[in-house]
């Protein structure tokens, strides 16, 4: 029996949570609506986590890591041995994550994926067969911890801003220069063979490109197929999700193939660089926490995004009522 | 012997510090300049604290309550009475400054101002006499404390955002009109109060608006004359500050009466939803860290932030060299 996404399995918000939360937060002892995204950020976890009292305490960032045949065409500035070396870096604890993950506390796993088995050129033919794809996809479901209260979703993968390019234009349409960046910091010439890879490849699977597993297998990754399958678990446990940047978020978004209230659980971390990211994000109709010029990957900008919920949840869980502080409430 | 604010005494940046902080980021584990304003938080607190690596740990929010006879125009949608059932509320734990001081690890110090003594109504005279004024700018100064690696700037004062748009009106010019907004949340009329308020304060005293001590005095108020006197002094210890708000901004930003260079070690933790300043920030030409829709004051804002230099600190601090992780480094 194939595999398949049922939309019927998606979890709800819980409106009764929300407003009771948006109750709580009028009565704390500040103008209403002052903490701002704050308070959206509260209300919104009430509702995700069915709770009175929101919690983030207990985080934990995955980073999903694969390598890509279409580095063959000379699409980013790395070499593809990058991303095992970097796999090793996050195990020694050296990348910028471990210390925002030590920083912004959180649990870091690490998640490789067949790291010696890239993806096929998909400018010649699917990244990968159908197997490998629900292989991935499950890998990403598998690794999300059923005990999180909030997980953040990060990648490495020399090449695969390249593969988010693909994905977002195969899900949003336009041109492949819609989409295409210079990722890591490449020259004018590669990404002239960047557009073209993105191009040749949605011409190439145009009529594969209909549902979220199909343009995963197409133009995907492998760690681009298990963030989408990690974002769809975490919405059967209703563990609400940070997306970091342009990779992340394009590998989440597909998932809008399958229904377009699949993402409703997950907040945008922060706006990357790539500028991609903000067109995707505006498709999406998501507002980035934070725009701090980020473009690293890794979970990142989404870990940093953590800081502001956790903020979120304290003021929230934290503050006096003007009740209980006697504190005058505004004049009416 | 008046008391005066010599420009000459204001410490440099170290460009020394600042570069080799630039040298040691394009050598760590990521696509040079890929942490965006990570990158260059970190490196501009190395040229104020002339450090090697630099330090955030211990950092100090120091709020500045204080009362305003302005408050008799009708400019505030709360009452008097809140700002020191308020600072009892900080006392008490029960703020939302307080939950943020705990979230993002700082100690808090409140500084409350006579709040027994609101300052003139200055559409009909100077809001204090030169001594008053002169006290609480010193207050300020003291209340810096010398081992701080950071400080961040809030305030408490029931109509204080009128004083701020007056500061803003007398320091960047433009009409009233262009510099007050809604404040805690006020209706149309009272905005129509406040923009008079302002209109005839800045006529009032139009002839006293040329230095940082006389606009503070004749249309300022006493927590903010207080912050603009913590900046002085952080200045003085080469302590970086994050700014607040509007309020704290405007407080800060008539430094610049004194040197145009003055708020040189100052970073704008948030943008405020209060529209003055985003003008006000545009004027002195400084971009905000976070933009989450937040008017609370109190230092919310920028306390927020300091959780964003911690990740800044944290990166620069912890990260690996490509040397170090055996990673190799772009191809060239």
């Amino acid at each position: 029996m194939p595999f398949v996404l049922d939309k019927n399995t998606l979890s709800k918000f819980d409106d009764t949570s929300f407003k009771a939360a948006l109750t709580r937060l009028d009565n704390l002892t500040k103008p209403q609506g002052s903490l701002g995204r704050l308070e959206n950020i509260a209300a919104w976890l009430c509702g995700w986590q069915r709770v009175e009292k929101p919690r983030a305490h207990k985080a934990y960032t995955l980073i999903f890591a694969g390598n890509h045949g279409i580095t063959r065409q000379g699409v980013s500035a790395f070499p593809s041995e990058v991303t095992v070396q970097m796999v090793a870096n996050f195990e020694a604890g050296g990348a910028a994550i471990n210390q925002l993950c030590r920083e912004v506390n959180s649990t870091l796993k690490v998640i490789a994926l067949e790291l010696d088995k890239p993806t096929k050129d998909f400018t010649e033919g699917p990244a990968m067969n159908e197997q490998e794809c629900e292989e991935a996809f499950k890998a990403g479901m598998d690794s999300v911890p059923a005990d999180a209260d909030i997980i953040i979703l990060g990648e490495m993968g020399i090449g695969n801003t390249t593969v988010a390019a693909a994905l977002a234009n195969a899900l949003a349409g336009g041109d492949a220069s819609d989409w295409v960046g210079t990722g890591t910091g490449i020259d004018e010439e590669s990404i002239i063979r960047k557009r073209k890879a993105v191009s040749m490849a949605i011409d190439k699977h145009r009529t594969n490109l209909g549902s979220t597993l199909s343009v995963l297998q197409h133009v995907g990754g492998r760690e681009l197929a298990a963030i989408a399958g990690a974002v769809w678990r975490a919405r059967e446990l209703r563990i609400p999700v940070l997306l970091d940047g342009y990779v992340v978020t394009a590998a989440a978004a597909v998932l809008q193939l399958t229904s377009k209230e699949a993402l409703a659980h997950c907040l945008a971390g922060h706006l990357s660089v790539e500028p991609g990211h903000k067109k995707l994000l505006q498709f999406l109709g998501m507002k980035p926490i934070l725009d701090l010029g980020m473009r690293l990957g890794e979970g990142s900008g989404a870990q940093v995004a953590l800081a502001i919920v956790r903020c979120a949840v304290a003021t929230f869980n934290g503050m006096a009522t003007f009740e209980e502080a006697m504190v005058a409430n505004r004049e009416k």
